[in-house]
């Protein structure tokens, strides 16, 4: 059975969002199902409203909800009846194989990983999203945010789960290309961190292609772009910021005169199309990885459908079984590691 | 006299772009005048094939080139009398107030750095450049990738350079916001080092909105986006991948039917404009700073026409008078922090 649980209190805006959304994915995976939870009472009369699919539903009640802006200590130590708690608590238990929460991203990292705990072999777990490249490629980027500070042994650790993540989902792709964010392709350049992670990759038995820039993003060429948490942030936003920005100056040529306003007129589909290749909401969803549990962020200023793509990115997962194939996927690379040269202990210096 | 020293055989292309590129741009600057730098025999066959305006030209001989792979220590070493460290030259000796090249970036650097030396309160120089943002705004973000790893103290200069050269070149703006990139706005966020620059900021005299995210680069809200070079540099790949990502879409979008590419047919001038606006040649040209001399890299594959506007991006800065301006600017700026608490030596932990 596919169960996920959904912090149907979460997010900017909360049921108005989560509910419709777990209805909508609901009718497009006939096999899923939600435990919903969070007030239970209005859980109730938000599903009344929206014709769900009940038998496929539970709600599991929790009194607490966690502020958006609340610290993660405080959520951790006195919101143990959160909505996104008690989610996590029950991929934990074995109810669901899966979490999507839209709420506050620094809580509910601490929490599930308080909860689950890390994968063997893995220190911190980072955050990773399949970001639109070239060819309709889907290109995995990590760590968004998680960690600002990375020691290489991290980035490596990083390399190897986002390897691992994609083998799991995209099979047909054979081994995956990883490459290492730098400030240019060639072996010498970077930062002592990013030079140490760059020997390491190149020992591994990783499909490492080397450095990469910040273009190779987009580039189809590469399946899993390796950076720590401050550079794959700032990227992650200047990505979101730059579509914005583009779809804005294209709307502004559009609306210059008469004859650019009737252009436009027969141009909307086309328009439409190219909007909706590069809506955001269709790559919301992004991955806690390292835990061990699967743990999917919805943008927590999202509407229904974008949570609806947070719900698939998790269903995806679990049909998949990513979380088995990166455990276990990732206890193989560091036993070859070891039976070579014990480099995952970091003593290559 | 404006005068421009130009490194003629510079880039990827060489004579075949920077004479076309030179003899356009004196074209357009009526009180300009360039020294083209390099083989003088090639030089002036290349300028008799285009008609240039030879009464503001000077040709000054230099026998050698630096290689576009080589490495800098090799050019600064082997290659005293290449285009490059000549036309350097020229600043030095007061025979120009700007030197252009679009040659090897690192070599660039260290013999600008070499030849010129850095402004007085200045440890190492950035490079800079203006990017598009909304309502046509120019955004300058530092440093793009001459210092990968940065102490606060420096992030700090980079931050009082910026300010200098915006409020040089855009006096209208009143004094420049400065930003600093970070993985959020909140005070508290970021690495130590970055914790440590928005300390020092906020105690300067500087107009510091803050902490910024990577998409206000393109808000229009902020005039100086301050990052270190890792950062900074693989930002700015990542939005020309993104510029170049996002035209592929639309293109492909009104490549697929017949119905479509009529709608193109007339959307025509709209999406020239759109491509114009964007157009990475429009914003070639960046900016060496901290150096006692206005030095301009040009992109190395840009052609004529980019070469002309980084040709411009130089002739902007010496009618501004920015050098001069930067210099007393950060005079005052270190002088005023030095009465309150002699910040600027880093003793503020």
């Amino acid at each position: 059975m596919k169960t996920i649980a959904v912090d149907a209190m979460g997010g900017d805006i909360g049921l108005d969002v989560t509910i419709p959304g777990a209805v909508a994915f609901l009718k497009q995976q006939a096999d899923a199902h939600l435990i919903l939870v969070g007030d239970a009472e209005r859980i109730q009369a938000a599903l009344s409203a929206a014709k769900a699919p009940l038998e496929r539903i539970r709600i599991q009640h929790a009194t607490q909800v966690v502020d958006m802006d609340e610290a993660p200590p405080s959520a951790l130590k006195n919101k143990k009846d959160s909505s996104m708690r008690v989610a996590i608590n029950q991929v934990k238990e074995g109810a669901a194989q899966a979490a999507v929460s839209a709420g506050n991203t620094g809580a509910l990292m601490a929490t599930a990983r308080f909860v689950l705990k890390t994968i063997p072999g893995i220190d911190r777990p980072a955050i990773a999203k399949f970001l639109p490249a070239q060819g309709d490629h889907l290109t995995l980027m990590l760590d968004l945010g998680a960690n600002v500070d990375c020691t290489s042994e991290q980035l490596f650790q990083f390399a190897l789960m986002g390897n691992e993540l994609v083998a799991a989902l995209y099979p047909q792709r054979g081994a995956p290309k990883v490459g290492l964010l730098n400030v240019g392709t060639e072996d010498i350049k970077g930062t002592d961190t990013v030079k140490q992670t760059f020997a390491l990759l190149q020992q591994s038995q990783l499909n490492f292609i080397g450095n990469v820039e910040g273009n190779a993003v987009f580039s189809g060429n590469v399946d899993v772009v390796v950076a720590d948490g401050f550079t794959g942030n700032v990227v992650l936003k200047t990505i979101e910021g730059a579509v914005k920005f583009i779809g804005g100056v294209i709307k502004e040529e559009f609306k210059r005169s008469m004859l650019t306003k009737a252009a436009a007129l027969l141009a909307l589909p086309t328009l439409k199309n190219f909007k909706q290749r590069l809506d955001p909401r269709r790559f919301n969803g992004a991955i806690f990885l390292g835990l061990r549990g699967v743990v999917i962020k919805s943008h927590g200023g999202t509407d229904a459908e974008g949570f609806t793509y947070a719900l698939q990115e998790a269903y995806h997962e679990i049909k998949m079984d990513s979380l088995h194939k990166i455990e276990t996927g990732i206890a193989r690379q560091l036993a070859a590691i070891e039976s070579v040269s014990g480099l995952h202990d970091g003593n290559t210096d």
